[in-house]
């Protein structure tokens, strides 16, 4: 039941903590320093905070040298994919990070150690350890040896391929507004209605998606916007 | 109506780039490269989402040192006032950076050189240019320059404090959920109708707001929800 020793974790990354307090904050969760109060007051969600965008910088340099012919649109796109829980806690159950995690008993008991968010906030975390133990570059080092056969091989991890969050995430990068999704209208009988909608920002209309509800007609609708978004001229 | 020698901008900002090539680029609105694409094929929509990332992390890493004491909502909320259009065309407006632009004669015309988007994305991309000829940590000095007076100073900006943007730039952030907004009900004659909403994600309501509009409401709702996130305990 015990989280296992972190030294072997270091040995897996390949990076040895100066201060090693940065790596036992990075693999508290919440739930242990909560219920051990008195003893352990610090968890790892403010360098989860800090690593989310150490790795958001990794990500986008890394993804600018590489695909030098994208457009900025498909840059984005592929970047939050990149920049998921699916990838970061598929990195994280790779090396085990989740063995290696203060829980406290409930969580453990029912599964923390392989709990996608625990696991991809944990990733997070560490980066953000090592980024405040070493510097920005010593961080992207360890992260891209774990990232690169992420970002080769997205379309086998699962949960990556969401529409709406990909085309919020790109609207806001780019737009800095949220796309807006309104129902155009519905057709047919009630037991087998057909849903139409589009999505817009900045009063113009970029995707328009049917369905058979609501939520599968924004889908389509958000996965229109993408397909717009990445085809227009830079 | 040309712009100004970039030269003199260099002077101001304080930093001389090693390959001029990254300033112009950062400097080359896309309307300019359109209008004139025999001779000059690039423009600065690249640098300027490579900036982003690298002013997220300025950001990110800044705050995380200086508001020890915050919690991981309050650092959320004040770093999604902090990198905006607001703040950033701010920051450029007080350099000029419009004056340095190669911009379209239509732009030109229509005031470009002071429209807010063109002169937030192009701070972006001159960090990103900074980033790219030197380091993170030079452009991080650069930029600290001229952020810190503007987070001390965040609440006489104009337009930092949408509570809908930075509810869902603290949701997507925390939780990688989209905040959600749900007509509860209306009161009162057609005439002087009040609308009720709430905020939920993760199957949780956030915030409840009442206004005279179903986006007032909204707004209402999200501030309440920012409210609850900013106490919540970590």
């Amino acid at each position: 039941m015990m989280q296992k020793d972190s030294e072997e974790l270091m040995r897996k990354i390949g990076y040895e903590f100066k201060n090693k307090k940065y790596l036992e904050k990075a693999l508290t969760h919440r739930s242990y320093s909560n219920e051990i109060e008195k003893t352990k007051r610090y968890n790892n969600e403010k360098l989860e905070f800090l690593g989310d965008a150490v790795l958001n910088l990794i990500t986008t340099e890394y993804i600018y040298e590489r695909y030098e012919g994208k457009t900025e649109g498909e840059l984005a796109k592929l970047k939050s994919q990149i920049i998921s829980e699916p990838v970061f806690s598929s990195i994280s159950s790779d090396m085990e990070l989740g063995e290696y995690l203060y829980l406290s008993n409930g969580e453990i008991m029912s599964g923390g150690r392989h709990r996608k968010s625990i696991l991809g906030d944990a990733f997070e975390a560490l980066i953000g350890a090592i980024f405040k133990d070493s510097d920005y570059y010593t961080a992207k080092e360890v992260a891209l040896k774990f990232l690169l056969n992420k970002i080769d091989n997205l379309e086998e991890i699962e949960g990556t391929g969401d529409h709406k969050t990909i085309l919020q995430e790109v609207v806001q990068g780019k737009y800095k507004k949220m796309p807006e999704y309104v129902l155009i209208g519905t057709k047919g009988p009630d037991h087998d209605k057909i849903f139409e909608t589009c999505v817009k920002w900045n009063d113009e209309v970029f995707g328009v998606g049917v369905g058979k509800s609501k939520k599968e007609a924004e889908k389509n609708a958000a996965k229109q916007a993408l397909e717009k978004l990445s085809k227009l001229k830079k």
